[in-house]
């Protein structure tokens, strides 16, 4: 039974463990700080598709296939299958695990999707509907360039305050049989939509340390924590310049994060690399640190209780042009170990 | 605790119940032989808004709105808000929805999204995650032409399989308060991704009836029970085209569900309605017959056990200028009385 505790936070008993989790990335990916920590490297953009959006729905089978063989299980052992990403109808999720047969939902967070996943599957388990369940998120930074900004050939020059959309997929399989050996989810928090009025969508990072600063705060109240009963402080795709506005709105409110938070979007890439900006963001970038870096040093014990938290804009190339607002969202998972 | 029923099917317990119940309908839905079901009829296409897009957000509103009186509850009761439809990045439900500030979980599933989301509330009711859960799904004819297909003042001809996308929104509450007078939720199939290789975008209810017998004949299976066991069986948006293929595929295994079988969107228009064809689509088509007509039916009890189930082709306009084919999913819902 899942225990709802305060606002927004639900706890889990102590027998949702992450029984595997796997991830890929792209070669830009591969030239970052955390090159050692992917289980896959795809040097091929086109991952050997014919289409950018193929290429992105190649690495979801990919990560949850990784997932499925590290966590000994096979695909029709899966009662539920979480997954997303920010192609215009999810078409890279749905394209990438139809050939899996796994009962499937899909979900929308925008960068927040595989946290939002990972939650979902999380109340599958606990609540008994299934012993097995999924989650996969991606991002390809060619078919989501194309979808959001410019043709790839056009060359468009980004503001300092951009992000770059990270190629990578992760996956994590979860389960309701207790393993020490295993992270497990402990608590979660299901963010509310939150709009500052922030229009640049430039700077997403902006528009998106409200939401991550209201989810951050509704899970210390409800929990009755604070920052430093947690080893690190992980958000999802802030960037540096979101990073240093979640910090001051964080400080407003009592919290000082800043000693014990990394940011997916900021680890992810080199900080000499050409062209990153603010860092990396997209469904993949949390994912792929989620499933590549975040959860071995989980495993190994090196952490021993960590919050991840992704963020997402919840905006539309459409919505932007109408000149409208970034609305954004939060969702966070307390993982133990 | 959800009990798991087989390969795909889950049970509730007989405590997940639909609390509250709202639609809300366009003109021409109006004109229809439902038009004395919808709570709300809104004769302006754009709704009092600027864009279409926020005409649809504005239905997204209503439609909760009216389901939160009906359920006598307010918004800041809810725990759990579980919301799409078929814009890109699903900004009807994001910008419809943030000024309830409820936690927010976005769902996709194309047309089938407002079962999956029924489903998804229904599993955080019946695990204890929240005592009440909320789901809201919409669809707007002039923004979805305008983003799948032409220009409104184009006026593109239509094929005779093509089908109208309803403009329209329903919403659920679900509760774990035992209520008798009340619909309830008592068991649901999470579909697979089903794909036979169809890729006429004119024709969905062709690409989506497979799965839509797929999810029906895993329900018989998963529940060893078969068509009379119901008093009827309510696809969401298969059309004339895609009802008689789904007979057809059904007959094959056995089942002869013709006789208690009725799609929303052949309901939803008048069959001399201008244009409509094949019949209604969109995530507001089973979402306001659903929140409209069936659960009315059911609260009256002049039926006590009916499946609802929601198709959705998982295409997207770049897929389809890709020549790919539509993957198709479909869930259900088994609401008794």
């Amino acid at each position: 039974m899942v225990k709802k505790i305060g606002a927004q936070t639900i706890e889990f008993s102590n027998n949702v463990s992450i029984a595997g989790f796997g991830s890929i990335v792209g070669k830009k990916e591969a030239q970052g700080p955390l090159k050692d920590d992917f289980d896959k490297i795809e040097y091929d953009m086109h991952v050997g598709q014919d289409t950018w959006e193929d290429a992105e729905s190649k690495l979801q089978t990919e990560a949850l296939s990784i997932a499925l063989e590290k966590a000994k299980v096979s695909a029709k052992d899966i009662g539920f299958l979480f997954a997303g990403d920010l192609l215009n109808q999810c078409v890279s999720s749905s394209f990438g695990l139809k050939d899996y047969a796994i009962p499937y939902l899909g979900q929308y967070g925008a960068c927040s999707t595989m946290v939002q996943s990972l939650i979902m599957a999380a109340v599958m388990v606990e609540s008994k509907a299934s012993l097995l369940s999924a989650c996969v998120t991606s991002s390809h930074f060619c078919s989501a360039e194309r979808q959001y900004r410019f043709p790839l050939d056009y060359g468009g020059q980004r503001p300092q305050s951009a992000q770059w959309t990270v190629t990578g997929a992760g996956s994590c399989i979860l389960s309701g049989e207790q393993d020490d050996k295993k992270p497990k989810v402990l608590r979660a928090t299901v963010g509310k939509i939150v709009d500052l009025g922030v229009k640049d969508q430039n700077n997403m990072g902006a528009a998106m340390a409200p939401a991550a600063a209201d989810t951050i705060k509704m899970f210390f109240e409800d929990t009755n924590t604070k920052e430093t009963d947690y080893d690190m402080i992980y958000t999802g795709d802030l960037g540096k310049i979101g990073s240093k506005l979640l910090y001051e709105l964080l400080l407003k409110e009592g919290y000082d994060i800043q000693s014990r938070h990394k940011d997916c979007g900021v680890m992810i890439f080199d900080d000499n690399e050409f062209d990153v900006h603010s860092g990396g963001s997209g469904c993949g970038c949390c994912a792929s640190v989620l499933c590549g870096h975040i959860l071995k040093k989980v495993e190994k014990k090196e952490l021993k209780n960590v919050l991840v938290i992704a963020t997402g804009a919840l905006l539309s190339p459409v919505t932007v042009q109408q000149s409208k607002s970034i609305p954004c969202i939060a969702h966070l998972v307390n993982i133990v170990m």
